[in-house]
C-alpha cells in the first residue's frame, strides 16, 4: 500500500516526467466525430404521414415575405441553396441520420419565429426546430421534407446580473459563449457538455442536457428559471420569470425542459449561475471491486462535501482501451504502480484552494491508510488535471479506435450501476460472442464500463469487430429489458429523438405514456413539430 | 469603524454576557398561531358548485367498505364523529379558513386513495387533499362540503441509499421525522421550514415548498426525482423514480410539483437529500443602505462561496420590531454598537469548521475594511446562534404583538427587491395614513421589510392599529401592481390556495393562464379535485 506521503511523490513521478499526453478536456463533436465509427440505424425510420403538407415554392415565397432578410430562408425548392448547402443542416454530426428537408429558414427575432411558426401552422407544414445540431439520437434532423428552423440567429444574450447571478439569453446563443461572458464576471454557467463549442443553450434547456457539472450545480429543472417559447400555432409565451421563488400556479416552463422541441420552440431561456469556483483539482484511483468504488463515493462525499464537483468511473477495459489508444498515439506511461478492475476520478472545485487540498488531502490520507483504493495520484499542476482527466474521456474515442462500437447510454441505480454491464458480459459469453473480454478471436472484443458515478449514469461501450444483425440481436432488446428490470432509463442524457423513441416503453409505463400523448396532443393538435419522434 | 479584532470581542461582549433571548429558532405554527393577529378573507368565497354531489349517508357506506379499518373514516353524517372532532381539518391553522366538510377519510394505502378516488370520480364528489394542514392560503381545507383526505395514516420511509442520497418516503411522512431519519445517517432533507414539526413531505412537494435552504439546496424540481400520485379517477401513477437523470419525455411529476393537490394526490416522494453539513456559523450585520446589502450579498457569495447557505435582510423597522418585542418579553441588549437603516444574516454550513471559520473571517475582515458593513457580530457558540437567528426569525411574531398585520409575501427581483417596500410606503404616507415611520398617531404605525435576499423573497408587515376598508382599498390592489410592474411574482412560497386564486393575473400573463387551465381540464375534467382553488 502506497502511504500518503507516497501519493504526492508518485503523483510528481507518474505525471511530470513524461510528454504530455492528449490535452483536449472537451471534445468538441465536430473534431471527434472522424474518429468514432458511425453507430448504425436501429430501426426503419417511420414513413412520411400525408397530414403534412408538401412545401412547394409559394411557401416559401409566403414564408421569405414574413422574414426582414432575404438571407434567413435558403431552399433547393427556388433554387437558393443547392442539397450540399442544405447538408450539414439536414445530417446530423455522427452522420448517422439524414434528412431531407428542402427548407432551411433562420428567424432573426421570436416574432420572426412566431410569424413562420403562424403560417406553418395554418398551412399544416411540419417543422424541426434546430439549435446546434450536436443531439446523438436524431432530434434535431428532419426525417423526410420537415422545414428546418434553425435558431442560429437569435444569438443575443439579453441580460446578466451579478447580484442575483441570473443570465438572459436568446435560446441560439452557444453555451460556451454563454459560459464565457459569464466568466469575465466570475460566473459560471450551471452545464459543461462535451459539444460546448457547437451547442445552443436554447438546445440544452429543450434536450435537459445533464453533462459534467450535473453532480455539482443539479439539473435544468432547478437551475432554469423561465423560458420564452413560440407554441405551435404561433403564440409567443412569455415565461421569461427571473424570480427563485414562483408559486403561482403550475410551472409550465418545466414540460418544455426536455420536451425536445415537440410542444413548442424554446426561444430565449433565464438561468440561475453560480459562481466560478476559483479554485480545482483532480485526482483518479485504483480500486479492487466495484464495491470499493462505492465506498469510496461514499467518502468522497463526507470528506469533500460542498466541493466535490465530479465523481467518474471506468472499469479495466476501458483503461485498457485508452492504454492502447494513447500507446499509438504518442505513447502512454504508466499512472499507477498497482492497476485494478476499477478506477475512480473525483475533482474539487471550491472557492478557496488552500481549504480544498486540505480536505483532498485527507480524503486521500483516509483512502489509503484504510486500504480502500489500491493506488492513486492527484495532479500537481493544469497539465496533470488534463492528463487525468484525459484518462476518463478518452474511453469512448479509444472505444470506437478498437473497432465497431454498440454505444448505450443509461441510468441505473448507483447500486446496480455495474450489475448491468457484467449481465450483458455473461450474455455475451453464454451466447458464444465472447470467449473472454478482449479476446481478438471472437466477435465482440470488449465490453467496456464508465460514466458519471454521481449521477448514475452509466456507459457501455460493446466493442465487436463489425456490426452484425446476429450480435446485435443478442444485445437488444436484452439491454432494454435489464435497464427496465433495474428501474433505469434507456435513455440518461440523450434523450429520445428517433433513435430511442420506439423503445421508451422500456423506461415509462403505460400511463406515464398516455399522459405525455395526451401533453403533446394538447400543445400540439396538428402534430406539426418535430414529428416521427419522441413519443410516437 | 470597528477593526476584524474589535468585531470577534464585539460579539462576545454583545452576545455572551446577556441572559439568553428566546432560543427557538424553527417556530412550530401551531405555537406562533397564538401570537399572530388572524389575517382577514380579502374577498368572499366562491359559491357551492352544484356539478358535485352532496355527500349522504350512502356515500359513506360505499368508502367506508373500501377500507381495511373503520376508524379510516370519520363523519359527522353517520355520527361516527362530532363537528369538533372534524374542527381541526376543517380549520387551518391560522384559523382564518372554515370549511364544513362532513366526512374525512384517512386511508392507509396508495390502493386506498385510488379506491376511494375511483369511487368519487364515479359519483361526481369532491375531494380537497389534505397534508400537515399547515398552509397559509386555505390550500388544504374545504370551502364546502368537499371529502378531506388527509396523509397522516400513509407515514411510512420506504427506503433510503446512503450511497445515492436518495430518500423515498410516503406523502404523509412528517418532514422532521424525514429529516431525523436522515440526520442518523449523516445526511439532510434538501428542504428545512418553521412548520417542519407538523408538515407533510407531500404536502411540501404540492406546494413546492421553499423555506430556509433554497439558497443552498435549490428547489424542490430540481431535488425531486419521482413521484407516486393518484389521478382524479383513482389511476395509480407510479413515477417513483430513484434516477438522478432520465430523458425518456415529459417530466410529469414537475406539474404536480407545485399543483396544490388540483391533478392528483402525491402518495410517495423520490428525493435526492445531501449530506448533512458538520459546520454552521452565522453573523449578522448593520449596514446604512439597501445598495450596501446587495453588495455584501455578491461579496458573501465571492468569499463563501459553496458554504453560504442562508442570506437574509430586514429593515430598521423590522429590527425596531424584534427590540420591542423582546424587550416586552424578557429583555432585549444591544447587539450593534452601530445600528444602521440595514441588517443582513449570514449563515455557512460546510464539511470543514476550520475551512468555514477561515472563509468567514476573511469575508469579515474585508467588510468591515473596507467599510462596507457599519458594525456586526459573529457567533461564538450555540446560544450566541440562535440569538442571532432571533433577530430575524421574531419579525413576524413582533409585527403580529404591535398591531393588526397586513401581511404580504412576493417574489421581486433582488435589485428591485427593497424598492417595492419603499414605494408602499409613499403610497401610505401620500394618502395621509403614514405620517411617519412607527407613528403612534396614525393608523399605519409600522411598514417593515425583511426576507429571504438570497432567493429575492421579500416579506412586507403592514402593522396598523386596526384592519379598515379604507387602509386595504390604499394597499390592494396597488401593491400587486406594483409586483406585477417589477416582474414579480404575487406568491412566493405560499402557494395560490383560495386567498390568491383570484390575483394569479398578476403574476401570470393570459397565455400562462390559458395553458394552466387546460392542464387542469386535462388531468381533472369533472374538476373534483380541490375545486374553488388555485386556478378559477
Amino acid at each position: 500500500m502506497a502511504t500518503p506521503r507516497a501519493l504526492s511523490r508518485l503523483a510528481t513521478r507518474a505525471l511530470a516526467r513524461r510528454p504530455a499526453l492528449h490535452q483536449t478536456t472537451r471534445l468538441s463533436p465536430r473534431t471527434i466525430a472522424p474518429s468514432y465509427t458511425p453507430v448504425r440505424l436501429g430501426s426503419t425510420l417511420p414513413p412520411r404521414s400525408a397530414a403534412f403538407t408538401k412545401p412547394t415554392e409559394d411557401h416559401i415565397k409566403a414564408i421569405r415575405a414574413l422574414l426582414s432578410s432575404n438571407s434567413s430562408l435558403i431552399s433547393t425548392i427556388d433554387g437558393t441553396a443547392t442539397a450540399e448547402d442544405l447538408q450539414s443542416y439536414n445530417d446530423d454530426w455522427m452522420n448517422k441520420y439524414h434528412g431531407k428537408g428542402p427548407i432551411v429558414v433562420k428567424p432573426k427575432s421570436t416574432e420572426e419565429v412566431s410569424k413562420v411558426m403562424k403560417y406553418c401552422y395554418e398551412n399544416d407544414l411540419a417543422i424541426v426546430p434546430q439549435g446546434g445540431n450536436t443531439g446523438l439520437v436524431g432530434g434535431s434532423n428532419p426525417v423526410h421534407d420537415e422545414i428546418i428552423l434553425n435558431l442560429s440567429n437569435l444569438s443575443q444574450i439579453r441580460s446578466f446580473d451579478p447580484v442575483s447571478g441570473i443570465l438572459v439569453a436568446d435560446a441560439g446563443v452557444i453555451l460556451e459563449a454563454a459560459d464565457n461572458h459569464l466568466a469575465e464576471q466570475g460566473f459560471i454557467f450551471p452545464l459543461d457538455l462535451g459539444a460546448k463549442g457547437s451547442c445552443h443553450i436554447g438546445g440544452n434547456v429543450a434536450t435537459n442536457a445533464g453533462g459534467l457539472r450535473l453532480l455539482r450545480y443539479g439539473s435544468l429543472h432547478g437551475t432554469v428559471l423561465g423560458l420564452e417559447a413560440v407554441l405551435p400555432d404561433g403564440t409567443i409565451w412569455n415565461g421569461l420569470s427571473k424570480l427563485r421563488k414562483d408559486n403561482t400556479g403550475f410551472d409550465i416552463k418545466q414540460l418544455f425542459i426536455g420536451s425536445e422541441g415537440t410542444i413548442g420552440i424554446i426561444t430565449a431561456v433565464s438561468i440561475l449561475c453560480p459562481r466560478r469556483p476559483s479554485a480545482m483539482n483532480v485526482a483518479v484511483f485504483s480500486l479492487p471491486s466495484y464495491e470499493a468504488v462505492q465506498t469510496v463515493f461514499g467518502e468522497a462525499k463526507a470528506y469533500l462535501g460542498e466541493i466535490l464537483s465530479a465523481f467518474e468511473f471506468f472499469d479495466k477495459q476501458s483503461y485498457a482501451l485508452v492504454k492502447k489508444h494513447q500507446e499509438e498515439n504518442g505513447g502512454h506511461r504508466s499512472v499507477f504502480e498497482q492497476e485494478g478492475d476499477f478506477y475512480c476520478l473525483i475533482e474539487t472545485g471550491g472557492s478557496n484552494a488552500e481549504h480544498d487540498e486540505a480536505k483532498l488531502t485527507e480524503l486521500l490520507e483516509h483512502l489509503l491508510s484504510n486500504d480502500l483504493v489500491m493506488d492513486g495520484v492527484l495532479a500537481q499542476d493544469t497539465t496533470q488535471f488534463h492528463a487525468i482527466w484525459n484518462l476518463r474521456e478518452l474511453v469512448p474515442e479509444s472505444a470506437g479506435k478498437a473497432g465497431s462500437v454498440y454505444k448505450y447510454d443509461v441510468s441505473v441505480p448507483v447500486g446496480k450501476m455495474y450489475g448491468l454491464v457484467e449481465k450483458m458480459r455473461t450474455r455475451l459469453r453464454e451466447n458464444g460472442v465472447l470467449d473472454g473480454d478482449g479476446n481478438p478471436e471472437g466477435p465482440i472484443r470488449a465490453v467496456a464500463g464508465y460514466g458519471h458515478m454521481g449521477d448514475g449514469n452509466l456507459h457501455i461501450n460493446i466493442v465487436a469487430n463489425k456490426y452484425t444483425d446476429e450480435v446485435e440481436k443478442i444485445i437488444e432488446p436484452y439491454i432494454y429489458e435489464i435497464v427496465a428490470e433495474f428501474d433505469g432509463s434507456i435513455s440518461a442524457e440523450h434523450g429520445l429523438g428517433v433513435m430511442k423513441a420506439p423503445y421508451v416503453h422500456y423506461s415509462k409505463n403505460e400511463t406515464s405514456i398516455a399522459m405525455m400523448k395526451q401533453i403533446k396532443q394538447l400543445f400540439d393538435p396538428k402534430g406539426l413539430l418535430n414529428p416521427y419522434k419522441y413519443i410516437v
